[in-house]
């Protein structure tokens, strides 16, 4: 590979829907006229931003180059009311004759499952049902889950839920697979040893029944690190389902704060995504492309995706939390639930989810009202949106027109705006639409935060180097980056 | 799953980039009230045009269900300058000891082979190339492929090359799969015998060499079925590459008529799969979900695919075709071919494709101005665009929305224009389009075709159901089809 080295040149602008959206990398490389044979520049202290970030976070290039391509794959996506039924046929097709179906209490009660018990009661498919899942799985929960598998020894998954039973499904598949490995084999680098999946794991079937994670499209899966007291996960393509069976029959059972929270999950992927440092900006570039993180920065596809998903949200999910009944929502939603998934596992988040996860870990007693639970919740669409108007205002600065875009997308007239406004009218945007949804905090102040919760939440923001790395504008040296955490959580507390 | 019908409502509506499209379905079946236990109606004389035009041809059911979900799915695609010499890393990651190399005898001699081949070198994989694939390949020249592959039994496959190379490369991965089968068990049906393809094939990385059939990314393989006069093809999702890796340099190979008629391919990809029915008009429902169709028809995915690549093959096809150093417009243009590639490969294409085969085929002897051949060609995105002006003047009443919102990506200012102008000002921006590409046929006649040769062209063009079946507005009845297709044909004579 060494002997190749190609500078991103103005052919890696973004393609965008609205208009050219244009990266701010150096249209060419002036100093070589071949373009088979660019050497990358490094510029000004050697080392760009993300080159000192990596640096100081252990990488072992000294002088790593930036990323030249990215790589785009989703799983297929079958979508239609009433599908949930050919799945018995889709099982029977792959030849699987030892079904794990992977769901929780509630859902195992709900529509969705009497639909896939049916279908695969009528075409003869053997099967067993793991319903002990956990929302918000911890590692204990996802290993009792791989425990119950292992004597079982599936030959293709069905996973029926959302993304807590979807993700705890993914590892299931996984370490079932890999039988000897050890749990943190497989864990992102730096908690665990960030091993790559190098063979196919067996068929996963995923049907949503939120529209939110959009997990039924990634190769990624989220869990509390209980014993390093973090949430972590595991990110590999080769852990995304085969197909995810869309069928917004099954989100018509989600109460509405349940909507609610699951669609700002699905704003937030797509603001982040679409907003996150363009994939030229990522440093290092793999040695081998097995290496390359699904978690790649803004691509001009994933730019597709993010920016349809963001306009279908603004759209239609205070319809379909407004109105149960509003069936064009719920389809509408869950295609965006599904688009981000797509958007953003190929491209990646940032703040708002860096920041959500000490949120939800630290939360002071919150419960989300219409949640039916016994103990205090911030359900994770919650704690993404809280910091969402902050996170914007700050991160416009990078890539104004970008923001402006995305304002654009929330009905913003932004004809006559200015660049320099771009955060201001995106951060208003962001609470106004809050405000339309209802029941939602206004600022962590709601959540029983208060100013003496804001170290510890930036302390337990940083370990997510492997999502703030895409942040734009963030800084690389430790105490300036916290120092800038500090102010984003102070910014947060209210609106 | 006969017990549950579910008719295709509101729901079902198009997401749309710049505005919410509406398919002409009604929005609710006002009968039932239980939305898991609708029953479709038909309306009227009992069967739709469309399954009239299915009952017609042949199919089964007397009163067809239509269809109510649709499927996405596409190739892992890796894109970047320069990233075709990943290839070897990624084939011994795979494992691959024995890899067959699939390419034709003007690609073997340039960049794309020589990086391919460096790339394994470097990597230690063992490989054999063929190189014999024609361009436009016929089963004969398919069969020789598949007989060079079968003593080899390759363990993964590579295809350097344009459309034809790759879809040779896909049929050689099938039928050393299938060492048994009959050439014919897999062809679509009713020429051939429309097996599906029921296991996994073998790894198959593509790399495309011009920005055109976006092969890379379908499940689709096309040629001519020589003994049957008849283009046709096999089209299964398992067809499909594992990965297309994308390396805009490879295509700066290409010369700038061949680039004009890879991207005339692409826009009509584009306009097609956009303008086609819409995938709750298709009949039949498949029984069974291994028997639904890549090319359904438009549905809320490929509609984001197709309109963006249209939108990108406007803006830079010119500029590609007149400047080979403008390296941001190859880069875009293969960006295009891509995501068309995923739109009509989950979507169809229609009349324009439908009507180029006969065209191709029946040639009077024209040679492409820049194309260094003995033989007359007309080249496949030549003969594809010839017709669109009038094949879109034809479509544009089954839906005005659509065609107005093709000509905006033209340019054309819609503000203020009528439903019942939406064909003219998209055929006119086609032409206009065409004459600032130039160097292309003003019409059959510029290509030596007459009306005396339009009935010859009529009946090599009704073979073509499969894509026929996706055309709005063509009849059921074949004598009122012929004459709609002798009228396109004549309307294509010139303009």
């Amino acid at each position: 590979m060494s002997a190749i080295r190609v500078v991103p040149n103005a052919t890696t602008r973004a393609v965008s829907l609205l208009r050219t959206i244009q990266y701010t990398h150096p249209p060419s490389c002036p100093c070589h006229s071949n373009p088979n044979h660019h050497h990358h520049h490094q510029k000004g202290p050697l080392l760009t931003p993300y080159a000192r970030r990596n640096t100081a976070r252990g990488y072992a290039t000294p002088q790593p180059e930036k990323e030249y391509a990215f790589e785009m794959a989703a799983s297929a996506i079958r979508f239609g009311n009433g599908v949930t039924r050919e799945i018995g046929m889709d099982l029977k097709n792959m030849g699987a004759k030892n079904v794990a179906v992977v769901t929780d209490g509630t859902v195992d009660k709900l529509r969705a499952m009497d639909q896939v018990r049916a279908a695969l009661g009528e075409e003869g498919v053997n099967y067993s049902v793991y319903n002990r899942t956990r929302i918000e799985p911890k590692d204990s929960s996802i290993l009792d889950a791989i425990a119950w598998a292992k004597p079982i020894m599936p030959d293709a998954f069905v996973a029926v839920g959302g993304g807590s039973v979807i993700d705890t499904a993914k590892l299931m598949n996984l370490y079932t697979c890999y039988p000897d490995a050890d749990f943190l084999d497989f864990v992102n680098a730096p908690l665990g040893k960030g091993r790559p999946i190098d063979k196919p794991l067996r068929p996963l079937i995923a049907v949503p029944t939120t529209a939110g994670t959009g997990s039924e499209t990634t190769g990624t899966a989220i869990f509390d690190l209980v014993s390093r007291r973090a949430k972590t996960g595991i990110a590999h393509r080769n852990l995304k389902p085969t197909l995810g069976i869309c069928d917004p029959l099954n989100t018509s059972t989600m109460p509405s704060a349940v909507k609610a929270s699951s669609g700002l999950d699905v704003l937030c992927h797509s603001l982040e995504s679409w907003t996150a440092i363009p994939y030229t900006e990522r440093v290092p570039r793999p040695a081998n492309p097995i290496l390359r993180p699904a978690y790649q920065g803004s691509n001009p596809i994933s730019d597709i995706f993010s920016y349809n998903a963001l306009r279908s949200t603004v759209k239609y999910l205070p319809r379909t939390v407004h109105d149960p009944e509003d069936e064009e929502a719920q389809y509408q939603m869950l295609l965006a639930a599904t688009l981000a998934g797509v958007g953003f596992g190929n491209a990646g988040v940032h703040l708002c989810h860096g920041m959500s996860y000490p949120i939800s870990g630290q939360n002071p007693g919150y419960k989300q009202h219409g949640y039916e639970v016994d103990s205090p919740i911030i359900p994770h669409g919650v704690s993404v949106a809280v910091t969402a108007p902050a996170v914007f205002r700050f991160t416009a600065a990078s890539n104004p027109e970008r923001h402006l875009q995305a304002a654009e997308a929330f009905g913003v007239d932004i004809t006559n705006a200015k660049r320099e406004s771009a955060g201001e009218l995106l951060g208003e945007a962001i609470n106004k639409f809050l405000d339309v949804l209802g029941d939602q905090p206004r600022g962590l102040k709601d959540l029983g935060f208060g100013r003496e919760h804001i170290e510890d939440l930036v302390e337990g923001t940083i370990p997510q180097a492997r999502v703030l790395m895409l942040a734009p504008g963030l800084a690389t040296e430790l105490e300036r980056e916290k120092d800038q955490l500090r102010q984003l959580f102070e910014d947060s507390l209210s609106r």
